[in-house]
């Protein structure tokens, strides 16, 4: 599988994927494998509302870098289902949208479990689709919230979207774009309130500063009909070159690297912790004890972490 | 302290919360003394696309429990942003959007850290104010992600605001509002477009059942102007009460509690993890190692978690 993966094969790219997704465990000396074959492809996270026109960027930025010859990933982030726990609507809608051809990966995935649940897998699906030989990677998700703010780690550089018009949550939260954000795109440019937007950027801009010096660079597009793609992919060519060796870009990477770290012990931990033996049914009757106010949250956990300590990890 | 919180002093409250969000030991006999005089309140999630007007809905319906006598309490959630680890503006802002009286009690938070961030410090945050004698504590953040879904875990009540016009992602998501939302609020419905929203709400609505049968209601508000608060305060008892004493409920709140036990013992072993003797600088380096492809990060993780185990934990 190793090698099919290594030679870009679809099928076993796929298939590596769905192991990791479901986190079994078949899939860590694979994963250990490929590592040494990572570290080439350049990854970059989508942000923005709903309604900002993130898939159409993104598919015109991929439209783009095959233009130019490049093997493109597409990993596309749903929000979990709190009942079903699984990706809402899979690949099959997005593709729909999506002009798909041999050089494009395009994967949906779902937020499976709590630890570390979508930037884990995020980060073990950009190693694969890294190893496989994909010079970029295109990262997407629905939303403007915690995941974007892993996925601003996770992603070597983030585009956050705006658009004109978008209410009072967009003003509260433009202090947080600036900072995740290192390309910043107006899309729907073409909409009235452009300038208004551009000009509360530039306002922004002009008094804050990141720790990195860099200053997000403001594209307009109009993804729909193509504009500004061009314009887009040499922003994000600039906010790379200026960070190549940089030490901040180094620091960043270090700390990608130590969150993830963090991840993947946690997560063992807890794969640990749960299948102990009779940890479930003693979950499960402690939860019930908290239900009826028996006892408190926070002596449950400390009795349950105890058994779990006793059976002897 | 437990004294002054339980008598609802705004201080005591504000002091506890600083101390729950921080991740102070101290905080945690606090919160089992509290826990006892929990399990009172009404807790109310909303989420929706930013530009929905979740801030202003929010508002006017403290402003009608205001009305109806009760006290209300606002956990307001920002998303974090990565290079500073906190909230990117405060109460100031949001304080200054909304009419205060000394029965509202509003809260900004910041998702600090990685294990069960958000929804750790919400649940402890709604236990607070349950115990200080808050009647309905509404729960509101910025986005629509992985979050919400956690929100939709925590709060008893998840209200899901739509408006028209947002374009197509609100279409990708809407069989997972569906699920996660136990009334739609359709707001700015003085906006074109609402008819097809609604029609599209609705036919989703006779094609899709969930597991506890509740079919979500619509709701449609003008929030700025006040218009369809008390209907949407008259869906959330619709549903309260659909719910009451029913399996799915006991079921819902069962799961609830087991998923707060396994965040509480995460975070317990991760701070024990990042607590143990020489931790930092052992992370740090392998980091290093990671980053230069020595070793890869699968490896790395389990020779940490092992000198963590050998550590004597």
């Amino acid at each position: 599988m190793v090698a099919d993966v290594l030679a870009g094969d679809f099928r076993a790219i796929a298939r590596l994927i769905t192991l990791v997704e479901n986190g079994a465990p078949e899939a860590v000396p694979l994963m250990r494998e490929l590592f040494s074959h990572t570290g080439r492809c350049v990854s970059i996270g989508v942000t923005g509302s709903p309604g900002a026109g993130k898939s159409t960027l993104v598919d015109k930025l991929a439209a783009h870098y095959r233009d130019c010859g490049r093997k493109v990933g597409i990993i596309a982030v749903d929000p979990t289902s709190p009942f079903t726990g699984g990706a809402i609507l899979g690949d099959r809608i997005r593709m729909q949208s999506r002009s798909l051809d041999a050089g494009t990966f395009i994967r949906s995935m779902a937020t499976r479990g709590h630890l570390g649940g979508l930037s884990r897998a995020t980060a073990d699906v950009l190693l694969i689709l890294d190893a496989a030989g994909f010079d970029i990677v295109l990262i997407e998700t629905v939303g403007v919230g915690q995941d974007e703010v892993e996925i601003a780690r996770t992603a070597e550089v983030t585009l956050v979207l705006l658009v004109p018009g978008m209410g009072d949550d967009v003003q509260t939260m433009k202090a947080g774009i600036m900072e995740i954000g290192d390309v910043l795109v107006i899309n729907k440019a073409d909409h009235p309130g452009v300038e208004r937007v551009e000009a509360e950027l530039r306002s922004l801009l002009a008094i804050s500063s990141r720790p990195d010096g860099w200053r997000p660079a403001i594209v307009k597009t109009v993804a729909t009909e193509g504009k500004g793609i061009e314009e887009c992919a040499q922003a994000i060519d600039a906010w790379r070159d200026s960070q190549r060796d940089s030490r901040f870009q180094r620091e960043r990477s270090l700390q990608i690297h130590k969150e993830r770290l963090l991840e993947l012990i946690s997560s063992e931990i807890q794969r640990s912790l749960m299948s102990a033996p009779g940890m479930t049914a003693r979950l499960e009757s402690y939860a019930r004890r908290v239900a009826e106010r028996s006892i408190d949250p926070y002596s449950a956990a400390e009795e349950l972490l105890a058994a779990w300590v006793e059976s002897g990890r």
